[in-house]
């Protein structure tokens, strides 16, 4: 494994698709990262490995996905002093307040840092991921503020073309 | 430890008072049993030793209960092949239905036989547990026979009483 | 019907495709069972007779999938002191969080082993099942620890794919 | 036990105090009624056999309260052609959600009359109870419609009330 | 209007697909509707007129389906003294939930009979008319019993043929 | 009944206590008002007058509020042109999220200006109420403008104290 | 920005084609009304600016769509004391309760006047607006009334044709 | 104000009593803070001031507790580019559900790190803050290593002590 900033944990490759949101946005800030299928159920000893040396390799977040009863952010996170923050994946029945209910209840003690169910989350996770990284690292804090200006300007494009063109040839776009 | 049929575990000592019931339903059915303190997050090793010796200690069923982000069952459950029964305890502010996602929903591969949420369940995991071990053993099997005749006939006392009462009386007391 | 191990009940065809999970890990592990549709309220006469009747008949785990108000977990419960295994069926309008609470939340007596909410809970019914037979069966036993050592292995396989491939390419397929 | 044209069922005699609610409007209408602590799960057999005699023994509405998974007015409904009420009693960690689902959510076949969830649905169970009975009977209508009337008029009374004193003096009074 | 037995309303033609399960079990019972496309909302005048006079038009049971907000069946059963049954529609952004806490809450004094969520309560709400008007009907409780017969029978033969051809057959169809 | 701004309703007095907490508001503004207990079951008529003739007698906001299957709001603004404020009350049961579905979720044509549970909303209400009858009272939104201050300048004193005091001494009191 | 009696603030373009139900109403009754994509996150000044100048702009009424965790309306009803309409979007996760709670719990102090979930509630936002806007304008008065007698004869037409055709043939449509 | 590491935001004196678990935390581990009662909505220009100027007085973490429809920590995280901890304060009514879903729920592009309802979220919050902080700092990261430490002996001597006394005598304490 690649020296890295952050690791990103899913419980199962049918949480990929949601984590690459994740990683997506690493890549745009040019953060580092590994990418792990470690379930806390099935690869244990693995999952706590990985997260238990974690800071001796340099990391410096860890971010996990995980769905239904979602134990993986709360065991990586009691096993390591570095922030964890969980992603609530969406489920087909309970839509995902299962999910989160599993990350963001941890007891007293054992923080996860939980971001919103799905898709949102993932890519609120790397953000989150990099305003924790630029705390001590001023150049990044530049790039998520140019990140906050670009948001900006993109709502108020859109709002000048809905001032320009009316809602109707806005929504046939 | 003593040699036991059934290992109980609980993440905090304030899940205690709703964990008595269920070793009182043991001591009521003769079954021998240790309890434990052990917190998934907080002793994380020394859970998983427990639970991956108790089948060669003769361990034969694990109870677990938990709250909040309930992950002491479902973490206990993948280290061993023995049935785990899980106990959502009563949350102060979601009333214990994040304590049951969080031990019911567990995802494909491990399974958690989960009981209804708090006192109720602390009993019921205990009765659930004389169930599995009565399935090779006759004399604990009719030992269930005789509670369920009794629960049975406590049910029909209470209606005669009712009927002979009135409900008026009834309530009286 | 052939004596067997295990007896797996639904309400309705309607379930079959869920129960069918069921009944393919059952196969899996070379456990026999027998499968009934027998409605707790429509063939309530039917249902009571088959559990009534089925420690003498060498079964050794029951098994049972309902929807909505889903009573025949608890009505098959309340016949028997086998360990009876509920699986709440998904439901259109509510997810399945009305077949989850008429199943686990039993009151105190009869306890039903209640598994995840849909096809994940199938397959976990069957694995829970094989859980409890192992309880005095070692080489059913051995079996478990093989499936859950081949859990771990698909999960490091398919970590390892991820680290080779990089998760754009894991996507692709 | 007497002939009556109600039968009121609950599981355990902790209902008592709510379906004493019940019971008091029937005597404020004069029906008869016999009144029955019978679980459908410790006496399913007592259980069965009251309400499928019930036509026969002259009873003309059901009504069936029960709590946490409450199956009693399910398994009384697929046993008799009459009408039957269910009452969800009022739970102490899920609000009595759990009760009202295991109750209204009857699976196609079998229905329940649901009514509200604890005290109010207790006595709203006996006010349609009444309608239904009052269908063929003309005399029951009339007093019926006195109640409405007489509930009406306790409305318009306390709005006078509230017109004369204004809300302070109403909230002292 | 004809002289009927059973009065059906809806509040939007919305919801006609669910109501006519509602009316096709009606039908198939011999029993005689009108039935209404009329708003608690928008036609209230024309709603309470209607259901104000069912009991001297000689109506006797009183449906009524209606999704969200759903004030329909309240709002009439506060018109008449005839039993009124709710249908709670499912709802795209709720699944109904909704639509069932505003029937079955009925404050004290004005009970609805609430049937299940969606097209399984359209037709458990026909049954349970079926059922209020057999209490004083014996041919039609002839037709219930024979109803809930072929219920019984229809399950057996699945459960038959389950066993004849295996799930996987079964299912294949 | 004198000539009023706003008329408040509620459906029962067991509403008084928190429906006052909205009468004091509009005291404070000096906002003109009748306050009626009238149920939109128990006094249909009555409600229905009240509210029809509103325009006429210079009413020109409704507020009402109600709990469980809260019916009141929505059928009073199906009555009216006027703006109907609806206030979902706080239940034993279910904490009010079944008053709140019941006023929110009104069908497309009939609005009701749902605010927040309990007394909270029964105060909003009030404001809401003010907000509305500002926008053509230029005295009025001066004082709604002051009460904005005097919030503000409230949280500020607040803070001042706390950061004198320090949190161990302000807790103290 | 035209003057216009009416402002419609969204957060995201994504919730464009469900406000465009509250525009079309809003062309329907002929009422000006300007429309801005403005997020209370990512254009916080812009937002605040805008309605911090509604009123000397000669707005009256403020309405607002926004989902998940939907702070625009509060945020907006925070800088203005014109009454501010909230529409809590549809999620695709949590159905839109999260976007409710989100808008509807206000606490004390600065109320929204919350409509149904989505389209509906985009919808009912515009005749809410309306209602308002005709408190101080008997023409409008005049529309809306006409509004409601169209609905009730819509209803009506559609009842007769109920009727006429019968449910089957209607469904055919 | 003095400069410090974390600055910690309440809507209300209100959430006063659970912030203060938040700040003993920090109290313990040597951390400087600032502690600020303003509201989103009653103080936004304060507030936002606040937290823009943040980074440039050297704070590193925010941690903002509010509830009900609970905007504060998503208001503040829109306005820096620093880490925001947002904690879901119990509400009497929906138990805090609506304060989590307002708080986690954050759309796209700015993420709240949220931790559990009330206390345990208060005292979670600053743990998180440490975490974050000994990212960059290796003194609080041992320290935050002898808590852990700490947390794992507490549990073990309450473990030991259940084994010496027996659950009873630990119950009588």
């Amino acid at each position: 494994m690649k020296k890295c900033d952050v690791e990103i944990f899913m419980g199962s490759d049918s949480d990929l698709k949601s984590m690459a949101k994740c990683a997506e946005v690493l890549d745009d800030f040019g953060i580092s990262y590994n990418m792990y299928i470690l379930s806390a159920h099935r690869t244990t000893e693995e999952a706590l490995e990985r997260v238990a040396t974690a800071v001796e390799r340099g990391v410096r977040v860890i971010i996990a996905g995980a769905g239904k009863a979602a134990h993986l952010p709360g065991v990586l996170a009691s096993k390591t002093t570095l922030p964890v923050i969980g992603i609530p994946m969406k489920t087909s029945d309970l839509g995902g307040v299962d999910s989160l209910y599993s990350i963001v209840q941890m007891p007293s003690g054992i923080p996860v840092a939980t971001v919103a169910i799905g898709d949102t989350g993932a890519k609120n996770a790397a953000l989150l991921a990099v305003r924790i990284l630029s705390v001590s690292d001023k150049e990044l804090r530049g790039k998520m503020e140019d990140y906050q200006r670009k948001m900006r300007d993109d709502v108020l494009a859109k709002n000048e073309r809905l001032q320009k063109e009316g809602y109707k040839n806005y929504l046939k776009g």
